[in-house]
């Protein structure tokens, strides 16, 4: 079996480890992964994150599991504990799905550990699709701010919204990306910075509250996002403060795209209203890991998500195809 | 002669102190002011800030100078350099062409002094009127957003936005006060949370990309915020981010105040378009402060300011009155 590789993520066969991103950009640490529970602390405290990663990672955690001698019932307790570790973004309950239907199969741990190979593999051939089905929504010229960050770092291979601009970096246009540093984890300002600068991509960081400023400026001609869940009707799940970037998209007439692969489609959901939010800690909102500058007993409110509504899409750029607003009225995302 | 108090400036006779607003809100440290080059520093660094604030600042400076015996000519080009300190806020230019003329006028430095003091209390006085302007306007149930801070730590008196704020809580109204974080320097998490919790005021803090989330959840009905500096048109310059806020209220139907003194409105700029744009160091959107997270050789984009389009503005609440578009297409801001 060829032995897929990551930025973010290693596995073969017991061996599992995820570079460390809460350390990003400053430090470049592996850490390894012994347990389910190793796992799940790792993606609650966003060591590893992104809604395509964390769904390869979550797989690889139990296929390791199995590989240990876990029992069928101790590695199907596993798998629930798993897919609850984060509540927003379904493609951690997908892949979660996918491996407890292999282990309730009986697999022997060598297929499970194929399975999750697999799930790995497919994840970096959907960001490829997804990429080249983006490539010509992006001109050359292209002032593109993005928020987040929907990178090789959200994912298992070049990224969704990121491996859309790296594409048509590649393909010789030239172009030039704002990134929203996205408060209160700063994913923008530590982590698509550093991609951006590994892939030597001409960019300018800025706080989230700048971008409707260099709209009025017209010096943002284009936003892309990723997403961590998309409603059958099109609304879709992503990075507190996307929606914003949306609604200054449309007050601008500039066009908002989001990318995401089909485990990000949630034929259950039938509209954004009823993809559950993710609340956190009151610490990040009031400052940085041990910068803590607001007053300690300030009241605070700390969604991880938010909730854009159709309406605002211009396009949704799946690994099938890039979707239109009439495709998702005909109910593409129904199954 | 009564000398004036406020929370965030202490004049009498040579004795001139700010509190240290870089230190807020863990430290309460008063910052001894000797000479027109320690006012300009501490302006330049944000440890005095607020357009009012600055204005009287800058006068007690001159005037403290003016007390330790400085000549005329030397006089005259400490004011120059004060103007200069920083680019956006009128205010700051108003209040120093009122002492040049002082000074040009050969008035000895009791004189200049008791004019200093006259600008300070006449801010005071302004807030009080702008609250009470502006009370009208917030309902009891209200749930407000505002950014940056534009309370007392900006002003002499008790605020321009915040005063609002201030006097609608004192009236007995129950109201909830969202407070945008405010990056890069973080004026709302740090002082606009404090001036909160000295008033006793509920309120919760935000990250500036999550207002456009509490909008969409009918969770803000309102937002207010200061003014740097008021076109002739009715456009003003706010700190970064206050654009952003005005988008997101016209997209969801709510109502969006801007609250100042007349030294705020500068008649010599017809536009929004006109008012100088403060660029400032690139270090404070790689961090904050010590903590720096983003790749050290990130490229920055970091406006101090944006421009809001008076289309976006509900009212312009001025000590004189709250004024309405049709009030602005008279031409009330032209003198």
């Amino acid at each position: 079996m060829n032995h897929p590789t990551s930025i973010a993520i290693e596995f073969e066969n017991q061996n599992l480890q995820i570079l460390d991103q809460q350390l990003l950009p400053h430090k470049e640490t592996w850490l390894k992964i012994e347990t389910v529970k190793d796992m799940i602390l790792a993606i609650k405290a966003l060591k590893v994150r992104g809604a395509p990663l964390i769904g390869v990672a979550a797989a690889c955690a139990l296929a390791q599991s199995a590989l240990k001698g876990t029992s069928q019932t101790a590695l199907l307790s596993e798998a629930d504990e798993l897919a609850e570790a984060r509540p927003t973004a379904v493609n951690l309950m997908i892949c979660v799905e996918r491996m407890r239907k292999a282990i309730l199969d009986r697999l022997n741990p060598q297929e499970l550990y194929k399975v999750a190979i697999e799930i790995f593999i497919e994840d970096i051939n959907l960001c490829e699709k997804i990429s080249n089905n983006g490539n010509p929504f992006i001109k050359d010229g292209d002032n593109i701010l993005t928020h987040c960050n929907a990178g090789a770092l959200a994912t298992a291979g070049i990224g969704t919204a990121l491996g859309v601009i790296k594409r048509a970096h590649e393909s010789g246009k030239k172009i030039h990306v704002y990134v929203d540093e996205t408060r209160p984890l700063l994913q923008g300002g530590r982590l698509t910075a550093w991609e951006m600068e590994k892939a030597k991509i001409p960019y300018t960081l800025i706080s989230d509250n700048m971008a409707g400023h260099l709209m009025s400026l017209g010096k943002i001609n284009k936003a892309i996002t990723g997403a961590d869940r998309i409603a059958v009707n099109g609304d879709f799940a992503n990075k507190i403060g996307t929606y914003s970037v949306a609604v200054l998209c449309k007050h601008h007439n500039i066009p908002f795209y989001v990318a995401a692969p089909y485990t990000t489609v949630d034929p259950q959901t039938p509209n954004g209203k009823l993809i559950p939010i993710e609340q956190r800690h009151e610490s990040e909102v009031k400052g940085y890991g041990e910068a803590q500058w607001a007053p300690s007993k300030a009241n605070v409110y700390n969604p991880s998500f938010d909730v854009t509504p159709a309406e605002l899409v211009s396009a949704w750029i799946l690994d099938k195809k890039a979707y239109t607003k009439s495709d998702i009225e005909k109910g593409v995302f129904k199954c």
